[in-house]
């Protein structure tokens, strides 16, 4: 929540604007909707939407960080259970393809909505996607000590490749005319990550 | 270009136009900008840059047609003469990033720009995308025939998840507050895709 003080707001409104506008932003784009819109499909006055956030970017920003912060303290809760890498590796795979799979309209505004400006993106690499990044930097590490991934791998690089591939499944996923299930890739593309183009591992 | 006839238009103007554009979008961002920007920073009337194109939607999609045809083209001249399915993968990386390294603004329409409708890319998606997709798809099948690539590879998806790889590349750069070479990727990229995570091939 932005830091004006209100006692007429309420953590339910505050969801129900930022379900909202996801719906609103997926289906007219960012820069096509009006606050007034989000009121509109929130069922709320324009008013009300100013007391829960800035402007539009704000309201953009807040779905971003939301689902982040979601999204990292669910991978965090699921993966402090397990200890195989891999096994793990398919965890964070399977929460982000899933959470997309199973609202596309989030996923339109993930994939689409939130890269239209350099100004956004900067703001959003340095923060919450640092923090996701980290968070998939860590599994790899614990596999190099662990011996199941190789020691001389690039962790920081090989973290960027894994989240780059997730992201352009979810984007393949949102454009694509047939109709699958986004989670279907999981599996072959931790596989494909795992093991690499190579035969000698899987085959020889 | 466009089907106007005209007897003014001259091939030296239109890419002209494409280049002012490509800076003018960078800087501004695609929704921000005026076909008077363009024309102003090409050095041309605003009325002679619609003798070369419909609107400014016109000028994005001709920057996007335009680097994928020269791509395209690039990429299966420097395959042509080349034999072996990994260094064929490690040229089309090169191609990719060096192309986006070299031209910062034309890197920023490519990874921003471009993304900010789903109107638009389903439109990119469904042609020079897919032309692209299926020239790295062509190598990895002749690595499976030759060998050098696992057969029970999915190769659609392994050549989407090498674009994402390529393709985070490219976007980390624009938003890192580092200077680094965007073609000091190719290599740690192009080894992990083809490695893969686990140590058995590299350090058994």
């Amino acid at each position: 929540m932005s830091a004006r003080p209100s006692t007429r707001r309420s953590p339910d409104k505050y969801n129900a604007i930022l379900r909202a506008a996801t719906k609103i932003f997926a289906r007219k784009g960012f820069f096509n909707s009006k606050v007034a819109d989000v009121a509109r499909e929130a069922n709320v006055a324009d008013g009300t939407v100013y007391l829960y956030f800035k402007n539009k970017d704000d309201i953009l920003i807040s779905i971003f960080n939301r689902t982040m912060e979601d999204a990292i303290a669910t991978g965090r809760h699921a993966l402090a259970v397990m200890s195989d890498p891999i096994a793990k590796l398919r965890q964070v795979a399977y929460l982000h393809l899933e959470r997309l799979g199973r609202d596309r309209n989030l996923a339109v505004v993930f994939q689409v909505e939130l890269r239209q400006s350099t100004k956004f993106m900067e703001q959003f690499s340095t923060t919450k996607l640092a923090e996701y990044l980290d968070m998939i930097r860590k599994i790899l590490e614990e596999g190099q000590r662990a011996g199941v991934f190789r020691t001389k791998l690039d962790t920081k690089m090989a973290a960027k490749v894994f989240f780059g591939a997730l992201d352009e499944m979810a984007t393949n996923w949102i454009l694509s005319r047939r109709t699958y299930r986004l989670v279907s890739t999981v599996d072959p593309v931790v596989e494909l990550f795992c093991t690499g183009l190579c035969p000698d591992r899987a085959e020889a």
